[in-house]
């Protein structure tokens, strides 16, 4: 049983092969050939005042590969409201650090093959998603990207950008000047691009062949006036958008349409979780997320992408799916048998001789 | 974080203990102060001829105790027909063995404490799930007790059994007499008992006060004649009993009636697993399990047990319940660490310094 790390992952996985092992997964997926769990979040009550416990995990088997991929994040999570947004908060409390891992199992032998924790690869496969959706939504002569966020996030998202499209300018926007400074001062030492922070979201997406959002707001960024013929709009979690977005699209994908039933399983007496929106777009008549077709059918050409230069298209990176972890898991534990990385645990301590 | 053994938990964890440590947890369970995650099977395709690939887990959150434990089982599994009965056989092809695990969390600091194989304890859990049922519903002077199987589970349910009630005589009866055999003559070694295995269940459960069903079997092993006023039965799986056996009871109560809404999440092309019955009792109008009072309500008053020595009562341990890993799981982490048992790692290979 291997144990890799953040490290690890960084040294072995880019966006790119994230997209190309993500790619044949979203085809098997969309096939009957590789099978999600539904995603489910317990909540409950913890010490911390105005906080609460959150387990999360989702689940992915994709038998092409070998691969069973279990994710999960054990996280105490306040929601602060911060310059005029409500935000929702990872307390890093163990021991000044956060709790997300991904178990990678095999399928022909049940065994345990690997342990890493879910940082690195939890962002590459969100920029890879949106890469791949993007490939095949934006229009090919895209040059200006508007890129909405300066966190972890978007850090990925501008990497996929620039691996799938002839970006040449890249506007920065979010909401504390030194965080989106600090963004693009990184981001221009490592990409040979225009890139630049400006002070409003209309300098921002004034323009922009592309819009990418890439935050942690509970409510939307992106404002349907800003939608222009020919664009893309591209976003990491629902809430960026909303009804208004989507009636000034022509054509909008999903990630995940199945994904979407998930569970929020909430003890009585958890604080502050009802303060999370319980619905939005994608509970209104007609916009249920159910009925979007999602990536997975987009790139196996069950449902079609932008038909022409004028399109609107949008992509919605609705909620993440446990396979994302099968395949670049996969990739990554391959890449680290063979470059030797990682701790190596005994076998025995994860396995048994009795069974139930 | 701590990895334990099978060994260590066999040296830790009595039934008794189990008994012990799971009804405060039931008890807040069925007061809304401890929660589920459902129970999901993703049943896949895998190589072997016949076999399937099967990824079970299921959760629980304790806060009284801090605690969430994540239960799962990865498996390949075949269904063959032994003694003309149809089983359920889980494929030791990890290096000759079987994956099963748990993981336990801090709910007041989202860190992972502890992973351990669940074999032992997944047997001390059943045993003490049926212990406090049997507590509650078999008459006080019960002594006789019929066992109807003589594998691993049976052991437990034996040591449960004799922790509640003054059982003087014990019949032991499974389908191939070598196991029975073996089986009574490892308990006699063990307790100081009478224990006789019999030819038939006819010879096991005459007269028996107690009949306890612990087999694999998939099709029904306790026959509704065998029932006599004050008896009570006590079984591992939903399909050991049948609509008929419930009739005949004047009470009957399951283990958990919420854990019953379970996913079977099968990938297209997985053979066999339409050889599972999709339905038995649990599914007849009447019967739905959720109709039932569940343990839970049972230990906390919410449902009564026996009403007077003449009544016929079961229990069916319908399904387990991922809450039992994190009781278990909390006292025997406690007990490992002040008997310095396991094997430590540092806790930063399973925490990280970004976060999604």
């Amino acid at each position: 049983m291997l144990v890799l790390s953040n490290n690890d992952i960084e040294r072995l996985l880019s966006v790119q092969d994230c997209m190309d092992a993500m790619a044949p997964m979203y085809r098997d997926y969309a096939e009957g050939k590789a099978l999600l769990s539904p995603r489910v979040d317990n909540l409950a009550p913890t010490s911390l005042p105005g906080a609460y416990y959150a387990f999360k995990h989702m689940g992915g088997t994709w038998p092409a590969k070998g691969v069973q991929a279990l994710r999960l994040n054990s996280d105490v999570i306040t929601h602060p409201v911060i310059v005029g947004k409500m935000r929702r908060q990872k307390q890093p409390l163990a021991d000044g650090r956060w709790v997300g891992l991904v178990l990678l199992f095999s399928t022909e032998t049940g065994a345990l093959l690997a342990m890493f924790p879910d940082g690195v690869m939890q962002r590459l496969r969100v920029g890879a998603a949106n890469g791949l959706a993007m490939r095949a939504m934006a229009r090919q002569d895209a040059k200006t990207l508007a890129l909405i966020g300066s966190g972890w996030q978007a850090g990925a998202q501008l990497m996929a950008a620039l691996a799938v499209r002839p970006i040449s300018q890249v506007r920065v926007f979010s909401s504390r000047r030194e965080n989106r400074e600090a963004f693009v001062a990184d981001a221009c030492a490592r990409f040979a691009v225009d890139i630049q922070a400006v002070d409003s979201t209309e300098a921002c997406v004034a323009g922009a062949d592309v819009i990418m959002a890439a935050t942690s707001s509970m409510v939307r960024v992106i404002d349907p006036a800003w939608l222009q013929r020919g664009m893309h709009v591209s976003c990491i979690k629902s809430q960026e958008v909303d009804g208004a977005v989507f009636d000034a699209c022509d054509r909008a994908i999903v990630h995940s349409a199945a994904q979407a039933k998930q569970m929020d399983n909430v003890m009585p007496g958890t604080p502050n979780v009802s303060t999370t929106p319980a619905g939005g777009w994608w509970r209104e008549p007609g916009r249920e997320v159910s009925s979007f077709a999602d990536l997975g059918q987009l790139l196996s050409g069950k449902a079609v992408g932008r038909q022409s230069d004028a399109e609107v298209t949008c992509f919605v990176n609705n909620v993440g799916i446990g396979l994302q972890f099968a395949a670049a898991g996969a990739l990554v534990l391959e890449r680290a048998r063979a470059a030797g990385l990682g701790h190596e645990l005994p076998d025995d301590w994860f396995s048994e001789d009795v069974h139930p």
